[in-house]
């Protein structure tokens, strides 16, 4: 019933294991096939395009729902409606940020060091545009098609480039002077096809199996016993994200006690758990969490 | 106390995988040992030999136990026990077929269509001669040593050919026109051996566990809390795999419910579940299940 | 508050592998960084040094915890504090021996068969010498950079050498006459630092969630329904690592039951849990157990 | 002296070991460097950059040499000297071309079955509309960001895209029906350096280097023994690309005779020499060949 | 105008580059396409085929010329016209062998220690049974699927199989106690075509430049320096494999000597050239010789 | 005859490949193998071992030849005669370095600087404690196992370490201070073995053949066509490596000329020729050149 585009490139291997491990498997007959199915009574059809066009083609009608990055949906101005944040990118959990950065050796600090003339390079001449004429700065901004930090310091003065971690930008020897957009992946629907109950009920179990899979990637369960008289300490120091499942073991006095934990949590939390008297604490693994 | 043949070649690295995960792990010096061992009192020995000559070693009693496809089975006619059916093969949970297939501009739409004198290539002679016996064709059936979709159309008419999804079939210009036969992975035994009590019943535990390990990777486990009042609710909505363990949960009203459900329902399943009221839904992995 | 010394080589690895089970996790901006770090309020600084070196750094305190071998530390005959031994080599869970080995064809078949002036090449010339001494046998003992299975028997007449297996040493044509030492990986500390009770305090919640780690590895959670009548007979029959937690099914005289046991077992329980009458016995992965 | 833009990407391998086998090795620390150097005395700087900006950046004077293809020459109308064409693309010695492609099912056979109106993706917009001007077709030209066949037919209705065998197209079910452009890849010079004698000398040099390295691919040298009485006959049937050299073998009336052949002729030369008498005929690879 | 069989599988990839290197590039569009074009008049068409089949269809007129090795000729009985040895096998120079073994702890030696009976397991029951009669022992012969190797000595008692070096069947723990076949790969025709003068003479050119290339891949062209005094003494010593070419200096009493020489005798012939007065000695790798 | 013994680890990869280009292929039945042959009647017998070990094994005589780096032979001070340097190391033609590093924060910029009592880590101990003997500095050299500059600067306050390229030194944040030793890989003998004259010449033939294949990997041969007009000019450009071979065309007056000539110069040579009326220029390959 919904079609969907999900994104080709470098977001596309992470964004197809999360369909995976969300049991939302995409079949496609090659890796190399742009058009494949998702075996889901709420899919109808998918679609793997490039994520700059993908906010347009959602905008348009093309696809009712689709995956792309803040990012695109800010250079294109497309009109979509975001369901959600989907806290991964290529390689970890954290946001791709879209930076001005100058050489190391450059006096500018901030933008507004700034000379007017000053030729940028981008892959987001629109975003970049709108950043400059919103601090006043009246800079010379041209398209770049890739490889934007070779252009410094001969061919621009600046650049504002996509980045995950910041280190290729040091490794070229520059600098960040400014954060124009802190970019996360986005699951973004059509604003009429969200209109329509059926639908918009759809895209919600959808984003639900997508967010539930996210946040199991960081969470564990643990499983412990304990005393009747260690009860209560052992529960106070358990995080909070859900009240734990206790229940009485049969013949005896004392408790089996589950509960759902921060995976970075753990380190800290099994000696403490120890320490208030648990014992025969286990982890396990979890696949999704749904609250 | 049994002696076990496992196949050598392209169902190889599928059978060491099953083996594994159903802790009964296959050790071997090196990848290319024809000789093995499990370190399990039921198990005396493991060769590992070509799938097409198992059915007659088991047979003759040179081994207890084997596993090997239905299709060589049929082919070379051998007398074994089939203790079960193993869905897995060389990259799917699908069996494989073999089917008759004739070039795509062939006249030839069904096995009835094919006139007399007919020359047929195949790996399976046998199987193929008694099908064409069955039908009341006079065919000139050729053993083939492999590549056998390279001899049509000059060398030969038609090829009797094993796929597991039709694609290189396809792929090489040919359209099937016929199913001779859906093979599946056998877990087969020696007859004499299958008539001891004692050897037939530790054929029947290791069959348990190679199938409780096959059925775990197609279901999952999930835990949900649930209210009193939406208790018989979302117990209506769950699989009926098996009856849900239902515990009440420590210090309230609430229920803790876990069951076991098919992988391939979860991406439905769980919204569902949510839209009935469940909370704190999580799904684990499961590695093995025995009903 | 704690530094750490990894070792680097051959066991870095495994070593890096079970900090990251452990929720320890080592960051490297690079494979090839000898300095790192672990997202804990424990440990203040990690660095990756040969284990050769670590005994003595962590002795002479520029270190307060250290993971290294105890063939190393023999060898330095550095002074450390020794927190555990943990399970794991290169490969496998089993420790390294120091071994003495002559080719196959020399007649000496103990240490006692060596003559004086025996020329012995080794990596461990201290360990060497000492146990030659213990055995009172007057050898040449040279140092060897490694390829040390490569003098034999020209350039020396006999090696003292690391074996996990013992197969490399028989592809050479050598034969094991005597062990020096069977070697651990060992989590050893800084005297003065272990003396601290606050460090103590770290020290200990540390190696328990590696202890945790190693030992989930080879455990499963095993999970089984079962009738009154059969809850006995199946409870004696489980592995009696921890007492099982047994709860009462809603609605039904049914129990369930969930216990831990080893992998190794399992080949052989859950069958003979089915004989007892268990029902729905399910078979879960665990990350963690700390007793 | 001269400052050299080569282009990153898909023909950045083939570019690098062209230059490396005309015995102008570009020198980079690492492979993600975008400047490099050539130890030349001609070549004073080394940029890597992506080719659809070379033509501007060579016709803007930020270089005075470029490597780029015909095709983004034409795209972005930059105003370069053009020194050669080089026959080589990302994987042949075959130019590219830049089609018109459309759905096998479409009833289009060429340019002018398009209907106005008809949308097209396209990464060339600027070539694309001026060949539709060019042909009196009012189409919707649409920038395509890559996976440009994955848009037919329900985004756009026609493609113009980039092929080197037509076999991608093919498998994407499209059908080509008129090409825009053939591009080879050039080496282009910025017009005020081509103007200046001593730059232009050194950029020839450099060509005769690329050219000669080129044509070797093609060639092989041979040489061969020939009695006086069959010599005529055997140079007459030598390719024409230069003219062989003779010289009298010492102490007899035979000749040896070298020259260079095109390998593409060699298995129908080798036995045509043969059949007229040639004997000791060896045939050597060449790596630089200059008329 | 002939129609060629290469042979599919473990002699495929040697039998594609020795082509290739023939300057008679085999085209596929996929390397699991079993049809090919070679450029080349005299070639109609390629098929890539079983090698146990090639015999009988080029004996039976589906193709002109056929590589495949002795073995399988002697196999099938197929009568074909064998134009040349061509001496190259799957990783060597040297032809294969079918060669008789038995477990190393068996007591036969010799084929006639052999006793009545004897099961014999043999991918070449035929040739195998061929053998027997000849050396009038009555033996039990199996055809073998492969992992011929697997089966002695339980399932039987000794085997006839191929062997490249030996190596594989000493690794099992056998001993070869008897050759039944040294195997060639060959250039095979069929009779009616070979009778036919313009195929002939096709067939014979296609011989002389694959065995051309083999010959040469053992051949370096080496030319030198030398001093009319020392002239006779260095071409004394040089291998009798053609008349070395010699020539006067221009403007001296040197003289410039070039002649093809084995690679195996360059280690020893290059000082001995030293140390007859020779210099300026350099060494060319050839791609092709005929002679 | 002679016992050779050949560098394991860093070196072995291009030793080998050395050996083999010098038509001097080492033999051995595995990459594992210490024990290897060579097919020339000048060499009994090769052993691949440590490099650090070789100098003292061909010094003792267990050896009477050795491929071994300057450095080692300086560390162990063994007495071998030096037969010839190598010019190739682990993977470029150019000398490894041992030089003195400090932290780049550092104060030090020579030897002078450094403080009595300073500490430094250094896997050759002997040459380090020599030179700062000589240097008049009283140091605390540590052996080290590796990992080297881990250490610096709260374990030791300098290091002396092995460098190619200086690379990983500027990566691990130090600075190169002064240099200890250009060390380039030798060839070296025994003494006694070496002071036997059939030894002897057997050593230089080897030592004319290494050094031959060295010294053709830097060239290439060249061939040009010339009138009479301009060959004395063309003459005078070649580089004066050989004295060029000249002869003249038959029938005509033009000349043909070939010459060796470093590959660092092709890429001015060619177009310098050209440009002096050379026509036909061809360049080939060599693979082995002796004066």
């Amino acid at each position: 019933m919904l079609r969907l585009a999900l994104p080709k490139g470098s977001l596309e291997r992470a964004t197809l294991a999360l369909f995976e491990d969300a049991d939302l498997a995409v079949q496609r007959s090659s890796d190399r096939d742009y058009r494949a199915t998702i075996a889901d009574p709420r899919i109808a059809e998918v679609r793997i395009l490039r994520p700059q066009e993908i906010p347009r083609y959602v905008a348009d009608g093309h696809f009712d729902l689709g995956i792309t990055g803040r990012d695109w949906i800010e250079e294109t101005g497309a009109v979509v409606q975001s369901l959600t944040q989907l806290h991964y990118s290529k390689a970890t959990a954290r946001p791709v940020r879209i930076v001005l950065a100058v050489p190391d050796a450059s006096s500018v600090e901030s933008v507004a060091d700034l000379k007017p003339g000053t030729r940028v390079s981008t892959e987001f001449p629109s975003l970049t545009r709108r950043f400059f004429d919103q601090h006043g700065i009246d800079a010379d901004v041209q398209l770049s098609y890739g490889a934007t930090e070779a252009k410094v310091p001969d061919i621009v003065d600046a650049i504002v480039e996509l980045t995950e971690t910041g280190s290729s930008l040091r490794a070229a020897g520059m600098k960040i002077v400014g954060t124009i957009l802190v970019s996360h992946t986005e699951l973004v629907a059509n604003r009429e096809a969200y209109a329509e109950p059926e639908k918009r009920h759809a895209m919600e179990q959808i984003a639900t199996l997508l967010l539930g899979t996210l946040e199991a990637r960081g969470r564990v369960l643990v499983k412990l016993n304990v005393s009747e008289t260690n009860l209560s300490s052992v529960i106070q120091i358990l995080p909070a994200l859900k009240s734990p499942t206790v229940s009485k073991l049969f013949g005896g006095d004392d408790y089996a006690v589950e509960t759902v934990v921060p995976k970075s949590e753990i380190n800290t939390l099994i000696p403490a758990l120890k320490d208030q008297g648990a014992t025969d604490i286990i982890e396990l693994p979890i696949s999704k969490i749904v609250h």
